[in-house]
């Protein structure tokens, strides 16, 4: 269970709650302010806190005494501005405070963050729960399905179907899925085979640290004979797919910076699920030009090196440029041509 | 002049306003948000946004769900304890924004310190305002006194001689201060010697910047046969107590560090001056139990070295240490009598 | 297997180059460059490279164009007073690369340590080794000693026991433990049981792995019927005592700061053989000057608040302070008779 | 004088050392160790020390137990890979330590970039010496008639100008540039009256600096009934264009970034001056893989937004696209032809 009632309670204590204030305020935000947006199974995102807003970066810009300019046209223009030409200082000047539960081997990559501040649930002083990460069937399908197909097909078309079915998995019935004929009934087995798994080892692994834990409530069932290992150590057998539990703050800058990376298809798709939430749930309510400018300068744009942009130029000027005259290298060729949207 | 009457009246209009937030609020810095402070002759400090309180520490610190603990007085010993024993990281999850008006040779010390986020003003592109610090007649005229007395007397006298007169400073008549006789009329006329000379190089600089720039914006005014220099090159001649302006995001635990070095009797003057209002006109508003424990174990504790420890065991011993049985060097020996408040 | 024989040749073979330079070079640490020093089971710290020595950090201090001071006393007396009055960028000017195999639950308290540099190896791409972390026998016995008598005995004097055993380990047979009666022959058995439990767990997660992988060099041992799932994916049910292998690159200035936090007492056992092995084998080698200041001023200095400062004071001047009439909390005053080497 | 004959000699003290290291060795840059490159009147680069080189950041990516790949070939490519794919973790593996010495309007640019170390030379505690920066009369004119051409020529030709300009500095003669005509003539006359006056404020800075510190080192010299002013005061009537120094320690991606915002045409000249010497001499001898891997992917590679590649695929695909159809704003319109070297 991703949150259970008592975690409700107090949440639902704090969005009751409401104050005066002079600070910059986003209503978009405000209205899903301590909220949980559930990720994977039973992970989550909340937002804790927020300071400053897309005029707060206008102002820091301009070292203003006032707030942004009097229009938001004017600071949507300054915004697309900054961004564009990496004076990335000003994103600086706004912060995100989340409350995230993930994985883990999720967290593992999202503390190699180092430009945030972190607190995080501690299992050597707290005993952890039994929640772990079991992949969704279908997803499990799914990349079962790419790894099969990684030859004949484009991992794209995967990414896509992956994302149709992240939106509708509400709905969707496992039947459905069956329906898509002898390869999948196949990847359906070697899906459930590889899910038993999962479940089994992480199940058996709680087992044992509860035992070496000895730490029931009920005395009576406790091993007598048995003193308890600490906590600290007892969790050194929990495989990484146990959830863990952080309050993660991190400024506007390097929170782009972050996204750019962690929901960029080159990124597993467990920390992207979080990166997408964040990124298409959070940052474009909270500051809707920023988020607008960041999908065109940064996620959505692409680099050309010196040489690719040589290249651009001549096929621009009617050359027929092919792989042998670009003087690229044979991956650099067909990653231009695949940015061009052209068959290598 | 510190505020001009445009800027006075974008400061009011932000303070007029007023938002509904769920976000932790503290009225206490609400009350003086926007406001500035003046420090030395023109410049200020004035929060800008603020994240967090008290209660947000002790919810990082717990990864909770709901705010701190439901008792103030619980808050209070977990800050006391978390700063006691050097776990700084729930500190971060609060952040700052100021407004920072000082001379440059001051926000040079203040930017070595690198874990804030900054926006200064930019005099490539923007013209610099004809405002220098000067310092205080009263404060010159001690530290004239500072430098002759070094030998005979106690800094920390003198320092608690400035600090008085820094309080009293809008009623002490510069009268009062000539009376105490010949040694001080003597100190009068040299600061009234270096304060001219300040005062002269000072517009001199900024006529040649004026000129380098021919600016004047009636046309009529300008050098007909002189194009006129960049910003950026032509402000290379004004002198380092000209005037600049930054906003300046810091979190609370670095924000202390900062504190802990720059309201240090260490610390030259003109930033100690700064850090004194931060510290006990804006922090101590903001989280008034992070405040109270960082004066405890930060800017008023003090670290024993092992030998140090070591002599002071034996003294408690009841044992007669001195220099030479203290196996301490002759500085450090010095440095802990100072300490203990015993004549070396 | 700490370090295999492919490994070992590949070691040597650095270790046997020798290259001409004209930078600061420390002899006593070119001794052991590239070696390992085993830590844990199958854990080791190797220096790969470093910049600077103690010379450096003087030559930095004084922004000279020249080496240090000419005498090495007065570089060590220098070296001194920047410890002793937090001047640390100076230390900052000195670098340490170094190769950490470790499990990972402890690389995950290390790389929250945010100021270094740090390459770890990549499970999501390289298939992990069939190594894990399962604590010392002799080790166990005693955290489970400590456990029960946590009541009865001082903290301190297990830890030194642990030490002393750490230092023997080599010699200490079983047979010497198991002679000190009864007590210790129940935890014997416990540490018995919780060891075959840590090495259960791990082998079958890792069969668990190799499963999901179905990677095995020979195809005629694969499950013909189970495509493998993605090396990412799988590795998710590997528990945290599982060794992983990180570069990490540092400032002395910080690890220095990592060491009084990770080598402290209040650190998880094992980071803490670690940062043991860093401090007294590596840190002491590079720069030895330095090395004696941290102990002196860093690792075994005590921090008097303004409160126990006051006791202090009042104690040297006979009065008869206690535990109600010193102002301080039951658990300061107990930190600060236990700094003093008083009864409480 | 950007170099005396006492720190002359200290330096070729330490060029004469030689020690024997295991450590990753650069022969290109020990050849320069310790020299000085002058930049501006009075400014220089020196090394003082590296660690690591092209192989250490193959080392790193594959937290290898040897060197990097058997073959310099494949080094390269994997930087290339790993530059291209922006994973930048291994190149901080490597690092530089400079001596600088630069205007101060330099040295607070220079500060601004956060991740690396410093120590300056300060003067708090030390007295600066009589060296300023005035612009190269030939600079000056470049910049005169820049702002004069600004709307009829282009930039970058004028950029070309001065570029050349420098490199054949030592042998341009003034005459040959007063050849030029009557518009020179114009800013020749302009050059040498912001020079004069440049050069006319810092010294009459410097002779009230002197005369505020009253430190001659003859006293009879000093003026008897003035006590002298600190350092720490004094130095405030000091303009920007005063030369410090410091040293300054960076590893290699974060070097890279400084490069990429600091040898880029739109820094200002002098910052820019320095930023090209630590390019093409000190990082081209040092890392000459990453160096030319940046140049390709960092320094001349473009970033087109997700707008502007639409723009570009459609005129790939043969559509005569203008500004109103581009669906880009006027000034991206004018950015994206520039970059493709088109008429707007």
């Amino acid at each position: 269970m991703t949150i259970d009632d008592r975690k409700r309670a107090e949440i639902e204590a704090q969005r009751a709650a409401s104050h005066e204030t002079r600070r910059a305020t986003v209503q978009a935000l405000e209205a899903i302010l301590y909220e949980h947006f559930v990720v994977l199974d039973h992970g989550f995102v909340r937002v804790i806190d927020y300071m400053g807003d897309d005029a707060a970066i206008v102002q820091a810009a301009r070292v203003s005494y006032g707030a942004g300019t009097r229009h938001v046209r004017e600071d949507r223009a300054l915004i697309r501005y900054l961004l564009r030409h990496r004076h990335t200082t000003p994103f600086e000047m706004c912060e995100l405070k989340l409350h995230i539960k993930a994985p883990i081997f999720v967290a593992r990559q999202w503390l190699r963050h180092r430009t945030a501040s972190v607190n995080e649930y501690s299992a050597r002083y707290s005993k952890l729960d039994r929640e772990f990460y079991v992949p969704d069937a279908a997803h499990l399908k799914l990349i079962l399905d790419e790894r099969r197909l990684k030859e004949r097909g484009s991992m794209k078309d995967l990414f896509e179907r992956m994302k149709v079915l992240d939106e509708r998995s509400a709905l969707a019935t496992q039947s459905e899925f069956n329906k898509q004929g002898r390869d999948d009934a196949l990847s359906d087995n070697e899906a459930r085979h590889a899910l038993s798994r999962f479940d089994d080892t992480s199940k058996r692994a709680y087992a044992v640290y509860k035992n070496l834990l000895n730490e029931n409530t009920r005395r009576t069932l406790r091993n007598p004979s048995y003193t308890g290992l600490a906590r600290e150590l007892a969790r050194a057998v929990l495989p990484v797919n146990y959830y863990t539990q952080f309050y993660w703050k991190i400024d506007l800058h390097n929170l782009l910076h972050f996204l750019s990376l962690r929901a960029d298809d080159h990124a597993q798709y467990e920390i992207r699920a979080y990166a997408e939430v964040i990124l298409d749930k959070i940052v474009m309510r909270w500051v809707p030009a920023t988020y607008e400018a960041f999908r065109d300068y940064g996620m959505d744009a692409v680099s050309l090196s010196a040489g690719a942009l040589d290249v651009v130029k001549r096929m621009l000027a009617k050359e027929d440029v092919n792989e042998d005259s670009s003087g690229l290298s044979k991956r650099e060729w067909r990653e231009l041509m695949a940015v061009l949207g052209r068959e290598p």
